[in-house]
C-alpha cells in the first residue's frame, strides 16, 4: 500500500494512538489502513459406493502451483458465510453439487496471513466438470491419491486427517472431529502457497 | 474505496475478466482491490471455584456498543494464529492470562463481512484488569450475566450455548461441541454490530 484509498494521499507507516502496531496511516484524512488475514475455504467432496470411498481434486490451471492437485477451495467473499462460500468454491472449481457437512478442519498459515477451512461433504452425483480454475476434476481412492503432486500443504494435512479419522472411524466407531492446526513454515520449501 | 492504493489513481467498480463480482479496479496499474471478510476472535475465560463456574466479561469502554459486555474478542491480526488473536484479545482487553482450550463457536455474520470464532479458555489466575479498551472487567456466574446489555449477538449466542453444553455435561456426561451459526440479520436491530 502506497496512497490511501480515500484521498490518495501517500500512507506512512505508523503505530496510531491506543494502538501498538504499525499501520499505514494517511495525514491528510487520517484514515488508517488496517490489514486482516483472508479466510480460504473449501470441502472434502466425498463420493462412495460399494464400500469403495473417493474425494474430488482439482488439478489447478493457475499460479501459485499451477498443475498440482487441491481440494476445491478459495477466498471467502463479503456478504457470504462460510458454508456459502465451500459450496460456492465447489460448484466453481469443480463443476459439482454437493451436501455440504460439518467443518472438519482449521489450519493457520500465519506467514501468508490466512486461516484455511474445510468441511466435509457429499457429492449429489458425478457430473462434475473442471471449472476455469481448474485443468481437471477428477475422484480418487486413498491409494489413489497422487500425494507428491498436492497444492498445499493444508490440503495434504486435510486429506491425511480425513483418511485417518475414517480408518478409526470404520475399526473403532466415533464420529469425525475438527483438526486445528498452525503451518508456521513452508513444509516443502518453494511448493508453498504464495 | 475510491483511489488506487498503488498509483493514487481513481478506480472504478466493475467485474474483472475470468471473474463474476463486482470489484475496485484500478485501469492504470490494472490493480483489482479485493474486499474480504475480516476474522473477530475471542475467548469464553473460565473460573471455577467450589462448584460454582463464572465468566469474565468485558464492559466496552469503545463504540460500537459503549458500555455493553462482551467476552473479550478483536480483530485478527496479520501473522498470528486464530488462538494467538483469541489469547492476545484476552490478555489487551481483560488482562488476563488464560490456559486456551479447543474452538467453541463459529458465528457468520455475513452483513457487516465478519466471522467470529470464540474460544474455551481457563483463567490461570484472577488478577485480571481492564484494558485500554474496557471500562470493567467482572466475573459472571450464569445467573448474574446481564443478558440484557450484551454487546453483540454472537457473545449472546456464544455464552447461551456454552452454559447450555455445561448443563448437559454435568447431567449426562459428554464433552463440548463445536457451535456453527449464522446471523442473518441483526437480533436485536439497532444493538448489532456495525
Ligand atoms: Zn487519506
Ligand atoms: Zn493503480
Amino acid at each position: 500500500m502506497k496512497f490511501c484509498s480515500e484521498c490518495a494521499h501517500p500512507v506512512s507507516l505508523q503505530i496510531p494512538p491506543d494502538d501498538n502496531r504499525m499501520r499505514y496511516v494517511c495525514s491528510n484524512c487520517g484514515a488508517i489502513h488496517y490489514q486482516n488475514p483472508k479466510m480460504v475455504i473449501g470441502s472434502i467432496p466425498v463420493w462412495e459406493r460399494d464400500g469403495e470411498l473417493r474425494v474430488l481434486l482439482c488439478k489447478r490451471a493457475i499460479e501459485p502451483q499451477y498443475g498440482f492437485w487441491t481440494l476445491p477451495a478459495g477466498f471467502m467473499e463479503n456478504g457470504e458465510t462460510t458454508s456459502a462460500a465451500a459450496q460456492r468454491e465447489t460448484e466453481e472449481e469443480a463443476g459439482a453439487r454437493i451436501q455440504l457437512h460439518e467443518l472438519f478442519s482449521l489450519l493457520n498459515v500465519p506467514h501468508v496471513h490466512q486461516v484455511h477451512l474445510f468441511y466435509r461433504a457429499t457429492l449429489l452425483d458425478i457430473d462434475y466438470a473442471a471449472g476455469i480454475e481448474s485443468l481437471e476434476v477428477a475422484l480418487f481412492t486413498e491409494a489413489e491419491i497422487p500425494w507428491e503432486e498436492i497444492a498445499f500443504p493444508t490440503v495434504e494435512i486435510t486429506l491425511r486427517a480425513f483418511f485417518s479419522d475414517l480408518k478409526k472411524i470404520r475399526q473403532e466407531g466415533g464420529h469425525f472431529s475438527l483438526h486445528a492446526q498452525d503451518i508456521f513454515k513452508p513444509m516443502r520449501p518453494g511448493l508453498a502457497p504464495k
